[in-house]
């Protein structure tokens, strides 16, 4: 297949690295001239530049690798040049906030959403790498405008980068998971870094500290998009955690240690099921 | 040395492994036949049983390995037996709420404490491994009863068990700081995963996930000692870190972007100075 990668960042630039060795041709679009360079010279791209409507009429499939809020944005700007026959998709991380959106703007293409659910705290086309994929899931999260045959190509595509997981699940189920597994967790562990009123105590950290924080050095810019487009169901999984939170703390202060023993063993057993 | 480890679970037993390699003598008393037998045949110690009056009028240095609530009786039974010129020490993950109390019940041996930062997620002396003090820190906690002397022998410890970091601070600093780093990230750990409502999430979950989670395996007894041994120090972090949610909270239903984003910048501009 011929494909175009809109956005040759981490993600963009693993998904060609990942294509490319299984044959297809990768063509790419970025704003940032370093970044093509960077590609070409690694063999990652056939070629690329700034201007997508140079590639976009002879590709078989178009994965954009932009922030949310770009998605919306790019197809509307390309609307006309999309012909029947091409998918177009996205890796981004939310999916209910703008899919109907851009089903709406893909002219005469399918638009089929899917999120690898991948990533590294480094950004950058030099960064890309495939070992990310290979336990991780990839969630396809067609609507009802897709066809089986748009499926089948994005399980194609996750079994071409060998993805650990392939499922395919809804929009809205699929955001109410990310909101939990995510942006919950994203929550937390910037929520705990920020809590450090010890000058000293990065000094005197174990490995559950260290693993609890490593995703607290975040790309502030993306994030908080997906904070505010998913915001609804992440408000509730934040109230969620905090109430278990505070039945910690009303055990404490009511010396209820039953309680508290309770729910160390619900959390042993439930992490041990995920395993 | 004679070092008389009392309590032969993971930490005891990893004690044992390191410091007979060091050249040590080392005998261990358990109340569990099985993990005394386990620790002779695999010539981790010299001997071993239940009953510590047998060793412990020829030893140099006693490590007790016990959960918080059982030092001070284990010191009031054996109180006659210790001897001048013997150090007692511990491995409990907690200071102030016992260490007074163990200074008054050593009889005419010094008592000085300490805390190895290490440690996983599975017990039992068939788990030892001295592979985990590597890069961990050691903290002594001496009290103004402690000698010099006392000082230097921990350090000896700490480097014949060749931890990463070795520091002498207050049993006071020490609580607050461990209430920070370690107890509220497992109160953290065990709410995530008690806050989750969907029966599905588990086959979609990520590394920032697993990485936050993997501390919500739990011994229900050993850290409901630890929480409540230093409930007040808990306390006051779990509301410090439940202030900094609250203000993400607050972003979110405000509609305020740059305040998210101060919080992204702020947590990763922290964890980077960790690193």
């Amino acid at each position: 297949m011929k494909i175009l990668i809109v956005g040759l960042g981490l993600m963009g630039g693993s998904y060609a690295m990942g294509l490319k060795e299984k044959g297809h041709q990768i063509y790419a679009c970025d704003i940032n001239n370093e970044s093509i360079e960077y590609a070409k010279s690694n063999n990652l791209i056939v070629d690329g530049c700034d201007d997508a409507s140079k590639y976009i009429p002879t590709m078989d499939m178009i994965i954009i690798g932009l922030y949310p809020n770009y998605i919306v944005d790019f197809l509307k700007k390309y609307n006309k040049l999309f012909k029947k026959g091409q998918l177009i998709t996205d890796l981004c991380g939310i999916k209910t906030y703008f899919i109907l959106e851009a089903q709406k703007y893909c002219g005469d293409a399918e638009y089929i959403s899917h999120h690898p659910m991948a990533g590294r705290e480094k950004s950058g086309v030099m960064y890309a790498n495939t070992e990310m994929f290979k336990k991780a899931n990839f969630l396809i999260t067609p609507t009802e405008k897709n066809t089986a045959h748009a499926i089948e190509m994005m399980k194609a595509l996750g079994l071409d980068l060998e993805f650990g997981r392939i499922s395919v699940v809804t929009p809205e189920h699929h955001d109410a998971i990310i909101a939990y597994t995510s942006q919950l967790t994203h929550a937390i562990a910037v929520s705990l870094v920020n809590a450090d009123t010890d000058i000293d105590s990065k000094n005197f950290v174990g490995d559950s500290y260290r693993d609890l924080t490593r995703i607290a050095k975040i790309n502030e810019e993306l994030w908080s998009e997906l904070f505010f487009d998913n915001k609804d169901a992440l408000l509730k999984k934040i109230c969620d955690f905090e109430r278990e939170l505070d039945d910690i703390k009303t055990a404490l202060i009511n010396g209820d240690k039953e309680l508290l023993k309770k729910k160390f063993i619900s959390s042993t057993n439930h992490r041990k099921e995920m395993e």
